[in-house]
């Protein structure tokens, strides 16, 4: 590893800890390094504070004077909630800035570099760049879409299947899975499943971690169904978001919003477009979603080619069943060549279960 | 790794690479050391001829005597086709013999031990017993049981599905998982599919490897449908067995054994039973089959629990759709916690896909 990679991956430590915290802005961390030793280390921790090269700076003070700073994503240089952070490295006499990569936001998008380059600053890009890329997968989608990071997420048995034949689901993965996924909830900030599942289940989609965030509830409801005693109408843990389409129960809509219930009526007559609801959801700022669905909400998503993410826990179980329900359902398709694939694949132990992430390539 | 570990480590690597041709015997290694050098190294080549100790013996000649024999099987008692080993370690004078595992072998089974210590050698065992034992997974159950190791092996998409709704299947996973399916067809004595498998894709369940050798071709069809143009009649690669039922078409067997297949009548009348066929291929000396099967071949012997290992290959790919077939059908167990739990799990790349292995717990 060289010196550029170590303090690099200080800065995306930092950077990765904040998860969750600083929508809608990315993760970024920075460190400043003078003389051979680290003088300043600095991360962003919430939107409207200052970002992460203002706290190194800051941490460093006069020491940061002839010294290289490191930051996972280039420096600002818009005046935005906070001042240019480019600017802020030239005034304070940095001679050297390590990038991990480019800001995709297209208002700065290069601008921070010509900024430093300009006041004379050599600048060095693409240190762990993939790393930081990853790690702001959902910033780097939303800031050029404006449409959300959807992740589908399952918990199946190896064989596929998310129940048996007789719909009993109780419990397939472990408790560590289980935990996890409470810990993406947490770092999501809508969270999505059908109206069948609120109906046989009722769960309350929370993020049961210690200091867990709970994501916007967002319920696809065709009709309305959705029962007024259910939890996530009732229990005020976080905000419910019902889609329903034209042909909803009016009195049930008012009942809902009598409860604090946001209903969206979107534009079809007997059901709920996918495209729409992620359109709606990106106007509304929700930069991330998380669909914990069945099998067809799952399918309707990913053949319309929406999901960005896919997260699959696998209980090391076979079940069976032809009538059992696997976590993509829907028509599926014709030739197996026309399959989706998904690349940068990672599978890792979870308890007794298996992790496996992956992004499709449409 | 202490030094008992690193020699023996040697003595597996010898065993594990005779895989496939010891049959029945088990798969053995053997190393000499003597004043910290290594003066012999054997291995089991082939039934018939001589133990790993014989060969490590033999290469080491005068300078066994006074060392430590490191081998992965208890050396035998009994005079079979060979000498006992644990008398020929006796003779040339060993000091120490190191095992990893005792020979389950009921005629064995802890007698090599007992002249050893009782001529006054020193016995170690127990060193790396767990990578012993799983080497050796077929023959310990065979020895034991009379019935052969059954291994299920599919390959699949990331949801499960074997083919797509319309039953188009080409290609699923990589080439290098395919070559992989050779090389375990090459390790086991015979490979299993049903009627269904050879009506539609007609193959030749070969092990297409260098120096592959061929399992039997067993095939399950209980009205002998099985078409007298097939692969598996015709090609004359390897013995082919079919198991029929009472029911079975008299002038197709007439057929089919004039072309050299083998028809096995089992009891039933309209259905062969998994366990008949697993009963009758042990008295046949079949140590190990290998399930090439269909969802529901898979079903039908894993519910009859039946299948001592589970091998399957995930592509990393999502395909979709209810009627789709799974690698898992039948009826399928009626509650999640009766669910098949798999043991001693192990998952790793091959390829583009995924390699998972565990061992059912009923």
């Amino acid at each position: 590893m060289t010196s550029h990679e170590f303090y690099m991956g200080l800065a995306l430590q930092n950077a990765a800890a904040m998860k969750g915290q600083t929508d809608p802005n990315p993760l970024v961390g920075s460190v400043i390094v003078n003389n051979n030793r680290i003088v300043g280390v600095g991360t962003h921790l919430k939107a409207g504070e200052p970002h992460a090269e203002i706290h190194a700076l800051r941490m460093a003070g006069d020491a940061a004077k002839g010294g290289t700073i490191y930051v996972t994503l280039e420096p600002c240089s818009h005046h935005g909630r906070t001042g240019p952070c480019a600017e802020a490295i030239v005034n304070a006499g940095l001679k050297k800035v390590v990038i991990a990569t480019l800001d995709p936001n297209p208002i700065v998008a290069g601008n921070g570099v010509k900024i430093l380059e300009n006041a004379g600053i050599e600048v060095v890009t693409g240190i762990r760049e993939q790393e930081s890329i990853q790690l702001n997968e959902v910033f780097n989608k939303f800031i050029v879409t404006k449409k959300p990071f959807v992740t589908l997420k399952a918990g199946s048995t190896l064989d596929g299947k998310v129940a048996t034949r007789t719909l009993n689901s109780k419990w397939i993965t472990s408790e560590e899975s289980r935990l996890d996924v409470h810990q993406l909830r947490h770092e999501n900030m809508a969270i999505m499943v059908g109206i069948n599942t609120v109906i046989e289940d009722d769960p309350s989609l929370t993020a049961r971690i210690p200091n867990g965030k709970n994501p916007i509830r967002v319920i696809l409801d065709s009709t309305l169904r959705i029962p007024l005693e259910s939890k996530v109408v009732t229990d005020q843990e976080a905000e419910t978001w019902v889609f329903t389409s034209k042909n909803y129960n009016k009195e049930q809509k008012r009942l809902l919003e009598e409860q604090g219930v946001t209903v969206f009526v979107t534009n079809n007559d007997n059901s709920v477009d996918p495209n729409e609801v992620v359109e709606i959801l990106g106007e509304k700022s929700v930069s991330s979603l998380f669909i914990e669905g069945g099998g067809n909400i799952h399918a309707s998503f990913l053949e319309n080619q929406l999901v960005d993410k896919v997260v699959l826990y696998f209980a090391p179980k076979l079940v069976g069943g032809k009538d059992a329900p696997t976590f993509l359902e829907g028509t599926g398709f014709e030739l197996m060549k026309d399959a989706v694939e998904l690349l940068d694949t990672n599978i890792e132990r979870i308890g007794k279960d298996f992790k496996f992430t992956g992004y499709p390539s449409y």
